[in-house]
């Protein structure tokens, strides 16, 4: 299964959006939860080495999120973004930027699309829209695709657990 | 000065985004006090023919709106976000969903940045990123450009007011 659940990070070159994929061996209900419950999403979102504190949550339309994550030094890292639109099971659209830039307004409007899969699988497809080119392949460049693959590694275990059910 | 204060609408092909500028005769407070008051935003966005009902309006980080435009014969038009950052004088973010498409979740990022310029005048760049090059393209087939020009020539008349003053 770890083979099969590849995570796949689509960014092609003179466009301003990156595409994830990602398949997980639960019901499309329960990767949902996973998505829009606190206490969940506090164990998998963001890379391996960070922790992660909620300091606002609303996954609802119009709602608002700012999460923090928290290096072995303590040092703090910001986002946070509003809530356009939570459709259970199968989609939630929301705003997301990053504290730690230079300048503040750099935004991106995420799409995370939840489609359910023969033998109670899913398929999670995420789309990042971009203000730029620049800002996309700056997102790149940080590494997010580490980040992004530690925590659908991490959510996979937590998909296996009674935690979720 | 109504030849001066042109519209422009820039969509290069195949990209997923619209640029539109347009400078006003009013100091950028001013023209930011338009953008952000129920009162006087109400007299100004969309086409001529078309009034303006404002159901929800909340100018504010964390904040959504909806409002509604209705033709002469009483059909009525859906708009609806959540706003992700209101920077007076010089910068909102929102979200953006026209409620009469096929099907939801068609949602587009405007950024509206309002530049200060010489002699009490003021250069406004509004940016709008879409989900794809099809519904960028759908947007501009629709004719968005008329409603866009007739709602800024209604704000010329409107700064030249001692309304927003």
């Amino acid at each position: 299964m770890a083979t099969k659940n590849e995570t796949t990070i689509k960014a092609e070159p003179g466009t301003q959006e990156i595409f994830i994929t990602r398949e997980f061996e639960a019901p499309r209900e329960i990767v949902f939860k996973a998505f829009t419950t606190p206490e969940l999403i506090v164990q998998w979102v963001g890379p391996c080495n960070l922790t992660m504190r909620l300091d606002k949550f609303e996954p609802k339309a119009g709602g608002s999120y700012r999460y923090v994550h928290i290096d072995p030094a303590g040092n703090e890292y910001g986002f946070h973004g509003v809530v356009h639109e939570v459709l259970a099971p199968e989609r939630i659209i929301q705003t997301f930027e990053f504290e730690g830039l230079p300048e503040t307004g750099h935004v991106v409007l995420e799409t995370a699309r939840f489609e359910a899969l023969p033998g109670d699988r899913t398929r999670l497809t995420m789309q990042s829209v971009f203000q730029s080119v620049t800002d996309r392949d700056g997102m790149m460049q940080a590494g997010m695709e580490y980040g992004v693959k530690d925590s659908y590694n991490k959510l996979d275990e937590l998909l296996a657990t009674a935690l979720v059910n």
